[in-house]
C-alpha cells in the first residue's frame, strides 16, 4: 500500500507536471503571437489605410443612403480582399431620413444673426418654408414639460452644456444628451412650432453636431436643430436681454424605410467553430464629416483583427467574426436584426468585443458579464499590459452587441483616451485628419489580443 | 494583573481608535480635495489660457535668445499673478546658438530638388556660402565610423528610422537619436564637409524636426541638418539609383554664451516649510513652432498646480514649489545651476515631478527612488484613479530634475498618452492647434494630486 500509495503520488506528480508544461506551453505561444501581433500592427498599420478608403472613397453613410450602400459593398470587398474565411451579407430594412437642400436657421429679432446650424436626425421639415418663433430657453426636458400652454407656437431652445467637471466625456454627454434624444418629441407634445438644440460637445466652436431625435408614433416631427456652441453661448447673452425671434428652413424629411446590410466576415475556429467571438463597428454614420472616429474606426478595426490574424498565419482556436453594423445611429436595425438571426441559427457567440468610441488610443476594455467570466477575462490583461491597454473594468460593451446579451454573450467595449471624442462626434470635424495612424492602430491590436485570448482559452 | 492587562488593552484599543479616526480624517480631507482639484482643473482649465499666451506672446524660446527672456518674464509675472507666496529668479549662463537668415539645402546632382531642411542646434555655418558633396548613406554612427577616409569632402547622410514596431514612442525616439546628437561630430572628425539626419518623428511628412547635435571641444563644428522623412525616403530611392550630391548653405553659428534665468515660484509649506516637493518643464525651446508641446506644456502645469492649490484656499503642509527650468535643450543649464544652488542653500527636496513629454492626457508617472518611498508614492495611486492616471512604474524623471537625484530626491516624471508627441517635436507642428485643453489640464491635475499627497504624507 506504501509502494501503491507512492506510485500514485508519482502517476499524480507526473501529470501535473504534463499539465503544467501544457499549459505554460499555450501560455508561451499565446504570448509569443501576442508579440507578433502589435509588431505587425505598428509596423504595416494597416487599419489606416482601410480608414483612409472608407473616409475618401466613400465618405459620409447615412442609413438608407447611396453612399450607404457604397459603404457595404466595400465593406464586403476588404472583408475579402484581406483573404477572410467566409464573407457574407445579411440583410434588413433600415429607416431613411434625408437632410434635404435646404437648412438655414436665424435670428431675426433684435437683429439678423445666421446661425451655424443643422438639422437633427430626424426631424420634420418646413416644406420649405420659414417658420418663425419667439424663443423659450430651458435647461431641461423637465423644465420644458411645466411650459404648458407657453410653448405654443413657441421655439423651445434646450441650453444645458456639457458638465466640464466630469473626468469622463460619456458621462458629460449622457447628462446632456436627453435634450436632443426627448427635447423636441416634448416641444412638439406642447405645441411648439420648431425646437433647437446646443450642440452636444465639450468644444467651444462653431460647428453644430447633429445626432438622432426621436418623436413618438403619433407626435408631429417638427423642425428640430442643433446650433453650434458658441452661438448658444451668444444666444444666451441675448436672451439675458430681452425677447428673440428666430426662423428656420428646413428641408429634411424621413422617407419609406429600405434595404440594407450587415457586413460580415470571419475567420473559422480550428477547434471549436461553433464558438464565436464577434469584433465589431457600426458602418452607418452621420452625414457630417465623413464618419470617422463614429465609426469609421470601430470598422476598420474589426476588419484589422481579422487582417492581423491572417497576415501572421494565426489558426484560432474559436471562430472570430467581424461584423460591421448597419444604422447604430438611427435605429439600431443592424444590430436587432443580426442578434435575430444568431436566435434562429442557434450560434453560440461567447463574446462581443464593440469599438465605438473613436480611433484613438486605447486603456482597456468595460465588460459586462457574469463575475466568473469577469475574472477570466481580466486574467488577459497580462497580454494586454505590453500595449498599456490592461484597464479591465465591469460594465460596458456597445449599441450594436447589447442586442447579444440576451444569449450569456459576455458583452465587451474597447476603451480609449476619450478625451477629444465630442470636439468632433456628429460633425464637420469628424474627418480623417483627426486620426493617428498608431493609436488607431493600438486599438485593432487591443482587440486583436483579447479576441484571440479569448478563443484560445473560452469563456 | 488581570484588572491591569485588561487597561493596557483598551488604552491600546482607544489609542488605536484615535489613530485611526485621525488616519481617517486625514484621508478624507485629502480625498475631498482631490475631488475639488479635479472639479476647478476641469471647469477653468487655466493651463490652456496660460499656454495660449506663452505662445502666442512669446513664441518659440531658444535659451539665450530675446525671445527667452521674453518668456522668464512672461512666467515671473504669472506666478505673480495667480498669487504664489513667493517668486523669484535665479541666474545662470546659457549657451547662445542662432539659426541666421539662410538655411538651405538642395540636391544638385542627379536632378536640382530642394529638400524640406533645417540646421540642428549646434550646427555650424557656411558663411552663407555653398559648401557641396557627394552623399554618403550610413545607417548608423557605427557605420559612419568605418568609412574612414572614404568621408573625406562628402556630406554623410544618417538614414536610420524610428523603429515603427515599438509601443513606446520614447523607445523609437531613444534608438535613433544618437544619429542625430553625435553623428555629425563623427562625420566631422573624418573630415566630411556636412551631415544629414533623417527627421526624428514617426511622422511621414514634410516637415523637419530640429534638435541637438553635439560637437567635442577641438572638433569643427560642421553644417549639420535634419531633412523630412519624405525627403528621406526620396533622398534614399535617389541613392539606390547611383550617386547624389546636395548643396547647403546654413547661416547658423554660437555666440558667447549669455546670463538667462529659472523663474521659480512656490507655496510654502504649513507645517514642514523645509520639505520641498517640486513641480517643473522647461521654459526654453526650440525655433521651430512655438514650443508648446516641448515644453510649454509642462511650464503651464507646473503654474497650473499652485494656480489651483491657491484658487482652492488649500494649505499643503510641505513647500510645493513650481520651476520653469532655463536650457533643457542645448546644455541643461538651468537643471544643473538649480541643484548646484541647493546644495549651497542645504534644501531638502523630496520630491522633484516633471512633465517634458507633451500636454497629453495622462496616465501615471514614472518615479526614480528606493523600494519604500516608491511604494509609498504607489499608495497615492487610489487618488489618481479617478482621473485614470495611476499607473506608477519603476524609473522615470525628466532631465531638468535629474541632478537633484544626487541629494535622494525621488525622481518623477509625468506619463502620457505619447502616441502623437514625435509627430510635433522641435518642428513647425508644434504649435497649440495641437493641444486639448482638457487633455493638458487633465496633467497638471494629475502633478497637482501626486504632489499635494506627498506634502500631506510626506516621503
Amino acid at each position: 500500500m506504501k509502494i501503491n500509495s507512492c506510485l500514485k503520488s508519482a502517476i499524480l506528480f507526473c501529470g501535473l507536471l504534463i499539465n503544467n508544461n501544457l499549459q505554460s506551453q499555450s501560455e508561451n505561444y499565446l504570448n509569443e503571437d501576442v508579440k507578433k501581433i502589435i509588431k505587425e500592427g505598428l509596423i504595416n498599420q494597416d487599419a489606416y489605410k482601410f480608414l483612409y478608403e472608407l473616409t475618401s472613397k466613400v465618405g459620409a453613410r447615412v442609413s438608407g443612403s447611396p453612399q450607404a450602400e457604397k459603404a457595404v459593398a466595400w465593406g464586403k470587398a476588404k472583408m475579402e480582399e484581406i483573404n477572410s474565411d467566409s464573407v457574407w451579407l445579411e440583410n434588413m430594412m433600415v429607416p431613411r431620413w434625408v437632410r434635404g437642400k435646404n437648412e438655414i436657421a436665424e435670428v431675426t429679432y433684435p437683429k439678423k444673426i445666421k446661425l451655424n446650424s443643422c438639422a437633427l436626425g430626424g426631424s420634420g421639415g418646413t416644406n420649405d418654408k420659414w417658420v418663425s418663433g419667439e424663443v423659450i430657453k430651458v435647461n431641461s426636458v423637465d423644465e420644458a414639460k411645466l411650459l404648458g400652454d407657453k410653448a405654443k407656437g413657441k421655439i423651445i431652445y434646450f441650453s444645458r452644456p456639457f458638465d466640464q467637471s466630469l473626468f469622463e466625456p460619456g458621462r458629460a454627454y449622457g447628462g446632456a444628451v436627453d435634450q436632443r434624444g426627448r427635447g423636441p418629441n416634448e416641444a412638439s407634445k406642447l405645441g411648439a412650432v420648431a425646437a433647437i438644440v446646443r450642440s452636444m460637445t465639450h468644444a467651444l466652436d462653431d460647428k453644430p453636431h447633429t445626432g438622432a431625435t426621436n418623436f413618438e408614433k403619433d407626435v408631429k416631427k417638427i423642425p428640430a436643430l442643433a446650433i453650434s456652441t458658441i452661438d448658444a453661448n451668444n444666444l444666451n447673452l441675448l436672451l439675458e436681454k430681452g425677447k428673440v425671434e428666430i426662423r428656420v428652413k428646413l428641408s429634411a424629411e424621413t422617407l419609406p424605410d429600405v434595404e440594407s446590410s450587415n457586413v460580415i466576415g470571419q475567420i473559422t475556429g480550428s477547434e471549436f467553430p461553433n464558438e464565436i467571438i464577434l469584433v465589431g463597428g457600426h458602418l452607418d454614420s452621420w452625414d457630417k464629416g465623413t464618419g470617422t472616429h463614429d465609426d469609421g474606426t470601430g470598422c476598420v478595426q474589426s476588419i484589422e483583427v481579422l487582417n492581423l490574424i491572417k497576415r501572421l498565419g494565426i489558426k484560432p482556436k474559436r471562430t472570430i467574426r467581424a461584423v460591421l453594423f448597419m444604422n447604430e445611429e438611427n435605429g439600431l436595425r443592424g444590430g436587432l436584426d443580426y442578434a435575430r438571426r444568431r436566435k434562429t441559427l442557434n450560434e453560440k457567440h461567447i463574446a462581443a468585443i464593440e469599438s465605438d468610441g473613436g480611433g484613438f488610443t486605447p486603456t482597456g476594455f468595460g465588460v459586462t458579464t457574469d463575475s466568473l467570466k469577469f475574472e477570466k477575462i481580466k486574467s488577459f490583461a497580462t497580454l494586454l499590459e505590453q500595449i498599456n491597454s490592461s484597464r479591465i473594468t465591469k460594465g460596458g460593451g456597445g449599441a450594436d452587441i447589447g442586442p447579444l446579451g440576451e444569449f450569456g454573450t459576455a458583452l465587451i467595449g474597447l476603451d480609449h483616451d476619450s478625451q477629444r471624442y465630442f470636439d468632433y462626434h456628429h460633425s464637420d470635424n469628424d474627418t480623417i485628419d483627426k486620426v493617428n495612424s498608431r493609436e488607431l492602430e493600438l486599438g485593432a491590436i487591443a482587440m486583436t489580443i483579447l479576441a484571440y485570448a479569448i478563443s484560445e482559452n473560452g469563456l
